[in-house]
Parts: C-alpha cells; sequence; structure tokens
C-alpha cells in the first residue's frame, strides 16, 4: 500500500455458527460484505481461517476488488472463543494475510457497534450466552462458558435442558412433558436412541432444539416454562450485575433474545436499549482505535 | 481347538475408565486375570479394541499361555456404551481374534454376577449412572444416557455439577461455595481458564473431580450437600423404579457406591445386597449361556 491509497478496513465478526465479514473505505462507507462458515478456533483452527479467509475473499469480490487485496487490509477481528488465552495466542501466531490484524472476542465488538461507543454492556443470548460491559476503561466479562459448563439461558442450554428432561420422563423419572413427543419427532429417536443421535452434537445442533422449548412453553408445558425461566432468571441476574457498572447503555443480542424478552427481570428490561449497528463494524471501529494507539505510540 | 481340549472361557468386563478380564476353565477355575484401560466403545472404538486385546493378552501370560491361545477362547464381553443398537452393531462387526464372541452390555453382566443369576437388579454409581432389572423373563433398563444428557448421581455427574457451580460462584451469579477453591487448586487454574482446562475432557475427568464434592460436603458446604442430595434423589427414584418389578436381590455397585449410601431412601438402602461376584464373572456366565443356547437351536 502507497502512503497516498486510501486505506481499507476489513470487519470480521467471527460466531459459532457464521462469519461475517464487511469492508468498509477510510469514510466508513460499506464497499463489500462476505459470508462464510463457523469461526470460533476453540472449536476447529483450521476451520475458523477458512472461514475468515473464505469471507474476506467473497466481501473483496463483492467490492470489485481481487483476493490478492487482502494484503493491503487493515483488519479487525472479533472472534468467539478469543475469550480463551489460548486462543488468543493461537491466532496471533496465525500468519495472516491482511496487512495488520487486531484480535478481539466477539462479545467486544458486538458492545463497541451496539452503543458505537467504547462504553456499554451487552447480554447475549444466542447459541451461547454471555455478558460483558466496558465502562472507564474497565470490563467485565460474565458466562460464555459454553455447555455443559454454563450458557445457561442460551439456545444451546435451553436445548440440551428439553434433552434431559425428555430423557427422566421416558424412564418416568420425570415429570412428563409435551417435550418428549417434540423431541421424538424433531429427531425421530426415543429413549436412548436420542443419545446416539446426539452423540457427535455440537452446541448449535442443541440450540436448534430450543424452538420445540419455546413451542412446549405456549402450551403451558410445566416442564418447558420451568427450562425458561431458570434461563431468563440468569440472564436477569447477568444483566443486573453489569448494570452495577453503570454502563451508559446495555443491549440484549443474539438469536433467541427477543423470544427471552418477556421472561426477564422487568428492571432489566427497562433499561435496554436496541444495538445500533451489527457487531462486524464494531471490529472496524476496534481496529481503527488499535491502530491510532499503535501511531500514538510511535 | 481339538475337540477333547478342555474349553477356556474369557470375561471381559469393559468400562469407561478400564477393562478386566478373566480367564476361566471349565470348572470355573481362575487361570488368569489382565487389566487394561478404557473399553466404552461408544468414546472410542479403536481404544476399546486395543484395550480388549491388551487384557485379553496379560490374562493369558498370568496363566502361562501364549497370545496366540487367544483363538481358543470362548469370550462373554460386557462393554459399556452396549446399551446402544449402534454400539452393538459396530462391535459383533469386528473381527475378533477369540474363537467366540458373545456381546452384552456391562450392566447386564454386573446383575449376573452380582446374584449368580439371571434375575435381579443392579443400580450403577461409578463414572456413570444407571440401572437394570431382569426378572422372570422381562428387563428394564434406566438412565446410562451419559453426561450431560444424564448420568445424575454419578461421578461424572457430580463432578460436572461442582464445575458449573464454582464458574456461577466465580461470576458472582451463584452462592459461594468451598468447591471453589478445592476446584481451583486441583485444576492450578480459575474462572474461564477451568473451561480451556477442560474442554477435551472425558466422563472419566469429570468423576475425577467428584472426591471434591465430597470433601467440601463432609465441611457442611451447601452447595456441595445439594449437588449430592440431588444425585442421591435421582438414584433413590431409579432404584425404587426396579423394586416395582420384584427382583429377589438388588445390588448398587460402582466406584462412588459406598459414598452414595448415606445419601439414599432408608427404604432402598434395606433392599440393597452386596455382590456376590464382580462383573467379569457376569461376562463367562452370559458366554456359557449363549452357548448353550446356540448348542440347543442346532
Amino acid at each position: 500500500m502507497t502512503p497516498n491509497a486510501q486505506a481499507l478496513y476489513l470487519g470480521i465478526d467471527g460466531g459459532g455458527t457464521k462469519c461475517n465479514a464487511i469492508l468498509v473505505n477510510d469514510e466508513g462507507q460499506v464497499l463489500g460484505r462476505g459470508t462464510a462458515g463457523p469461526a470460533n478456533p476453540y472449536h476447529g483452527y483450521e476451520r475458523a481461517i477458512d472461514s475468515i479467509t473464505l469471507a474476506s475473499d467473497i466481501a473483496l469480490k463483492d467490492a470489485g476488488l481481487e483476493p490478492s487485496d487482502k494484503s493491503t487490509l487493515i483488519a479487525g477481528l472479533g472472534l468467539a472463543g478469543l475469550h480463551l488465552p489460548s486462543q488468543v495466542k493461537k491466532m496471533e501466531q496465525w500468519q495472516s494475510p491482511f496487512a495488520k490484524s487486531f484480535f478481539t472476542n466477539d462479545l467486544h465488538i458486538a458492545c463497541i457497534a451496539a452503543h458505537e461507543s467504547n462504553d456499554g454492556g451487552v447480554i447475549i443470548s444466542g447459541t451461547g450466552s454471555c455478558g460483558f460491559a466496558h465502562v472507564d476503561g474497565q470490563s467485565l466479562t460474565l458466562g460464555g462458558h459454553g455447555i455443559p459448563c454454563g450458557d445457561k439461558g442460551s439456545g444451546a442450554w435451553i436445548g440440551l435442558s428439553a434433552v434431559q428432561a425428555v430423557l427422566l420422563a421416558s424412564d418416568h423419572l420425570g415429570p412428563a412433558t409435551l417435550l418428549q413427543g417434540l423431541l421424538e419427532e424433531q429427531l425421530e429417536a426415543k429413549g436412548m436412541l436420542i443419545v446416539d443421535k446426539l452423540s457427535q452434537a455440537r452446541s448449535s445442533d442443541f440450540a436448534e432444539l430450543a424452538a420445540l422449548v419455546f413451542r412446549a412453553a405456549e402450551q403451558q408445558d410445566e416442564v418447558a416454562l420451568g427450562i425458561i425461566q431458570e434461563g431468563a432468571d440468569y440472564l436477569s441476574a447477568l444483566g443486573l450485575r453489569l448494570l452495577e457498572l453503570s454502563p451508559p447503555r446495555i443491549s440484549l443480542l443474539g438469536g433467541i433474545a427477543d423470544q427471552m424478552i418477556p421472561w426477564l427481570n422487568a428492571k432489566l428490561v427497562e433499561r435496554l436499549s436496541p444495538a445500533k449497528r451489527s457487531a462486524e463494524f464494531g471490529a472496524i471501529q476496534y481496529a481503527r482505535s488499535q491502530l491510532t494507539l499503535e501511531e500514538v505510540s510511535k
């Protein structure tokens, strides 16, 4: 890149299911977009690298540019899994094809984008669940431990809880539930064969089962109502803890966020604000702020 | 094997942590024993095959015989994971080195051995948990779904529950517990790094953490007491359901069985009888009964 060429920024929001890329110029104008597969290095480093590269190539093509132009890009990458120090280290050792790469976790970029500011809070309830707030230079991360260790109130946790409840009901060791019929139909399996079908299941597979729980809850199934309320209580407690830091704004994001709102603590709900932009814009903003820091420290 | 040579029987009890082999002659005299690693094909087919082969070779050597003598043995194999039809199919396709191989699940051979009879019941609380009863030609299997879908009251479930409780406590989203200090010390990690350390953890790794929960419970830690009681309540309910079939005897087996007894329902405890023999003898008895069936049907 010659000193006079206009800088191009790439923003990557890499999640457990897909990876979104956005290409913008120095004025913030969107030139291209791309989407590829999962980009959580914790669940597969090679696949994450491939998804990031592919999403970038698609965004470049969308902008009328070539894959080889990756070498001119200043990239901000917010990836799921990068709350783990081991994963940050792994990604920083990657010989990335970009001119510069700035890595952070997906929560951080989602928060920056939601508030168009470094300060704010986010509660995420999608495939997984977690919370993050950054206020006056201090940050707090809650949850994000994944199933089976955590992620209460997420799609994956709700789906896994449904499977547990159905297996107990099948053995007549737990209350009868509409979830049994719904799950057996969805998986085309009963009892032990459900376990067999789910032997290689990932978080995203369990999250797909969450819809059944919302369906059973609509029919006032006690087991389904109990699962959703327990998950929502966790998200409420997590949100109220973030509010203790007094973030100027707080948003609820993620694939099942809208479905969870009716179950959340009213004090939390009245504090929620919609996200201003999607997470990949936060990745751009993060890259720009890190670049400024580098230039200042020169 | 010439028709006049004495038949030798191999009994295999293959669990998630280790595989025990016993070699007996036609009179039931023990000639040799061997132990090797995990032999649950659901958690690793190749490893299970290797463990079975190695345990057999050790038992043969112990008896002063050669590995090549495997081809003369009539083997009964009771393996964890064989309650799943897919796993039974996989094992039956194995070109086993034995003259004959009869497969069943580990619960079945444990029950036969516990009562020296086809009729009886067993409750297992070891790495995993499950129940089995066979009475008057009818059998009932409960649980055995593995973590994270089931296996309440097992070592793995107790260990996983401890990890969940510690992560909630670390985020101040659950009650403080002595388990936090104990787990952090054991894993040499805190918060998110605990998740990182356990990313590849198997059931047996979680089961190793159960000892911490019993230690915290001795110190009246409410969280630990709650975990153990919830697990014990499940085992009690499971045992009482098996008793509905009126098995002549019922036994509680497995690595943490003795530790769980004080927490179980008194009506169940007064019905428990000690196991007469260890599971590998049940595998021998199973092989002999299947061989008799084969000869009868000729």
